[in-house]
């Protein structure tokens, strides 16, 4: 069950003072834990590159980061400078106010800035586009809340990406819920689904795979397995 | 004193779910207060340039905003891509570990490879940097946290950058302060001053320009002008 869960964490560090020490501390437990990513900010995918080289272990870069109101210019030329220096996911922050409005052409017209221009430098580059689930759901009814998500998995979907994500971890609305993960399951068409915000615990982590979350982001990785290997 | 504060004021709207509509808005209340500037994320700075056409106003844009982690040559791409759309004032995030490390040589070399690229496509551009002084003040002693802010403002001014600024609004740390300004001042060595961060009332605003604050960043700037005219 650990291992279960090993693979399926993106081994995560984004607060803005991380420095290059705590960098290669996070991917030395990657690679000693078999977590499924390392993800960290661009300014440090160079480095998470060579430190990955020949590992298993996926080199894993956030665009956008967290607020998602760059420009997709912008946005796409991150992506490119990321995919060229080893990034082999990038996780996309998409323009929320699409999302909330449920532009869908808007949603797919900003990745098809992006996208493309990421398949180009790397045709193997696993997306995923971060939506900021609990955003969606404050102040509406869990029906307008669904509704938000099902269009933006179409839009994703459409686009060429490979996953719908929750959450950046830094929206005061919240992190990942089983019941946003739920909603995206159903509406994945294809799409896998990555929980990430607040998933803190081995208990966490189960709801989350138990609602269909195909990946995990967290920080607390290291103390999630070893929750889980001593309650095996 | 009303018009005194709404010509140091930066009105600002930074969150991620800002709409266009809301973005027209704060244009609208910059015109009728007199702010300095309206400052928005990048993805609108192109409508803030058409809708500050003949205004005073000046449009300000966010680079590398909130986490300052991007790599240097994508935040130059954000500055020379915000300047072309017509901002006039750009406020960029340090890389904060270099700040908190008092890497001198580190941070003016990241600016390095941003300023001379944003002046290029305009030599009036006004530059500010954020350091997030509430982070370099956590958990050392206020020698530390003054000695961070002292070689961040050498750094800064050596970089050819008009502005010091104390914080982004969006780290747990929290924003400026007093304290922090007052050092920024004291070390500025020809550089300006802007304090943003929590700044929600006058009392606020008066306390970070009695500590030396040259313009003064907030989301509440109408609040604040109207305080201020009904204590005059």
């Amino acid at each position: 069950m650990a291992m279960d869960i090993a693979c399926r964490i993106d081994h995560t560090l984004l607060k803005p003072e991380a420095t290059a020490e705590d960098v290669k501390r996070i991917v030395a437990e990657a690679m000693a834990h078999g977590f499924a990513s390392v993800c960290v900010n661009p300014v440090f995918t160079g480095l998470v590159g060579r430190l990955l080289k020949g590992s298993a272990v996926k080199n894993c870069a956030v665009i956008g980061f967290p607020l998602g109101a760059h420009k997709a210019t912008v946005k796409a030329m991150e992506a490119v400078a990321a995919v060229k220096e080893g990034a082999e996911e990038l996780d996309i922050v998409a323009h929320l106010p699409l999302v909330l409005a449920k532009d869908l052409a808007g949603i797919r017209g900003e990745l098809a800035e992006i996208v493309p221009l990421a398949k180009a430098a790397n045709p193997k580059v696993v997306i995923k586009v971060i939506v900021e689930s609990a955003l969606l759901a404050l102040n509406v009814e869990p029906a307008e809340a669904e509704e938000r998500i099902a269009v933006a998995c179409r839009a994703v979907k459409q686009a060429g990406c490979e996953y719908i994500k929750t959450s950046t971890g830094f929206h005061p609305a919240g992190g990942a819920t089983a019941q946003a993960v739920g909603w995206m399951k159903k509406h994945a068409d294809g799409l896998r689904v990555k929980a990430s915000g607040g998933i803190r615990s081995y208990a966490d982590a189960q709801a989350m795979m138990a609602a269909g979350a195909d990946r995990l982001g967290c920080s607390a990785g290291v103390a999630i397995v070893q929750e889980a290997l001593g309650r095996k």
